[in-house]
């Protein structure tokens, strides 16, 4: 998995700065999550191929997460895109992209498939034979999800000597990736362990942004590999979190070590601040593994 | 008069060009005309407050001219705005703008000020004590307006040497700069131009993207001080012009040429080509005075 990030602070795009949107690489999968203005940009500058992008997740319609994604899907059109488009979104974001591509008479060439959300509970969005996609509910100002990548488990990888010296059938073979014990030519019981490697531990990423500290979202995102969690205040503006339904550095230390998560990564700074490395620190008073977000950057884990 | 270029590129914002914004200085006014997406980061780098912008002019509803609208008025919510804002546009806009705004439950503070456009005739849309703005109906594949800014004459000037030689009361200075003869304090006539100056001669500008060749225009914009008229496209792809409603860089010469303009300014130019030259050496084939349009340039008049 290797995460780019396009931008990581909150509300405007500045000079230097961008509102959220990042690049999840999962099993050949490019997801884009949230597009705020100037993500086509930012897409061009990572040398990241627009057609790449089938599947787009935007937790929430405020504009510093999904102003850019009009003219993302007009630049698409222009580049005469033809590979269909889905867009996981809460419901109204269907209805203010295809008013404006109707007043300007811009119909895209490729099917622009929306799956608009409402539920307030975590549900599975997307599947295939690889990958799990499920939304967290958050608690915003508006109706908000994080989004829970997960991959699936993998097959069972053949230990080939172990396998030949054990005189399995190649008709076989399919069974031992599946992790069943199999008969072989003498007849005998091969147990699956003594010809077969583990697979790769599955990985998993939450990306959780924007909410105000909640305990709910733990169970969902238990043991992930990677937790983004936004962390829009230091503790000096700790009375402004819940006002503003955002969270302190402090208390996404609190969630990542709740939900015993191997990284967190903080991101979706106030624009206040100049400097982050306040946001490790303080995260760092509860959870030890903790890395910052910045436009550019890119994680790979 | 002073233009800031903050994008003059057709279609989508890339790396290093940005699509149609440009800021008018007029009269202590500053007038932002058309609003394509990164024009607030553009606002920023070249330092001009968000909040000096009072009357905001958008040609039409294509997206590289109007997607950074709403990212503009939100980031004026964040930072307190308290003054009105005019927003001249095509109808349909107010529909775009007051959706996101609801589905995000952000309604600004200051009062958003739609003026909806849809007369095919050019008409006065903005008009104070200095200065007018009028329509110029274009012809372009969805409903188009340029803009003609206009300086009123301004007032004569008092030749205070002259005035105090001729013995007038003070109660006539302001008949003097109204341009009428006055009676002096001895009952004798004196002749207007022979105790004032002249005033400034007025400025004006037009803007005219996007748009086929259409000399219907010349007659609004006869004799402009500045022409900014768009130039797509140059003479080896001239077939491309009529079928997407724009125009090449002879046309706007020729335009400029018909209308007797001080100077053409040229920009809207195809993302295809890397030599910007080649657009004013096509359009001086027919008139003389032009100059390049290029991101960040200013303009002094």
């Amino acid at each position: 998995m290797k995460l780019n990030i396009l931008g990581c602070y909150s509300a405007t795009p500045r000079t230097f700065t961008n509102p959220t949107s990042q690049v999840l690489e999962i099993n050949n999968h490019l997801f884009l999550i949230d597009c705020g203005e100037g993500t086509q940009v930012q897409l061009r500058r990572h040398k990241i191929k627009f057609n790449r992008i089938k599947h787009i997740f935007i937790s929430h319609l405020h504009g510093d997460h999904f102003f850019g994604l009009v003219g993302l899907i007009s630049t698409m059109r222009l580049l005469t895109r033809e590979t269909e488009l889905h867009i996981y979104a809460p419901k109204g974001l269907k209805e203010v992209i295809t008013l404006q591509m109707k007043l300007a008479n811009s119909w895209t060439n490729f099917d622009l498939i929306f799956h608009e959300l409402t539920s307030e509970f975590s549900e599975l969005i997307f599947e295939d034979k690889k990958v799990e996609v499920y939304t967290i509910p958050l608690n915003h100002r508006v109706y908000t999800n994080g989004f829970l990548f997960k991959e699936k488990p993998g097959e069972r990888k053949l230990d080939m000597n172990a396998v030949l010296n054990a005189n399995i059938d190649i008709a076989y073979y399919r069974k031992l990736k599946q992790g069943a014990d199999v008969i072989n030519n003498d007849g005998k019981i091969i147990n699956n362990e003594a010809v077969t490697f583990a697979p790769d531990k599955p990985k998993s990423y939450a990306f959780c942004s924007d909410t105000a500290y909640k305990e709910d979202i733990v169970p969902i995102i238990k043991n992930v590999d990677v937790l983004y969690h936004e962390s829009t205040f230091l503790e000096q503006h700790a009375h402004l979190a819940p006002k503003t339904k955002h969270s302190t550095a402090k208390e996404a230390g609190s969630i990542a070590k709740q939900a015993n998560v191997g990284k967190l990564l903080l991101g979706h700074y106030s624009t206040r601040y100049d400097d982050l490395n306040l946001f490790k620190t303080e995260a760092q008073t509860l959870f030890k593994n903790v890395e910052l977000a910045d436009d550019g950057k890119v994680f790979e884990f």
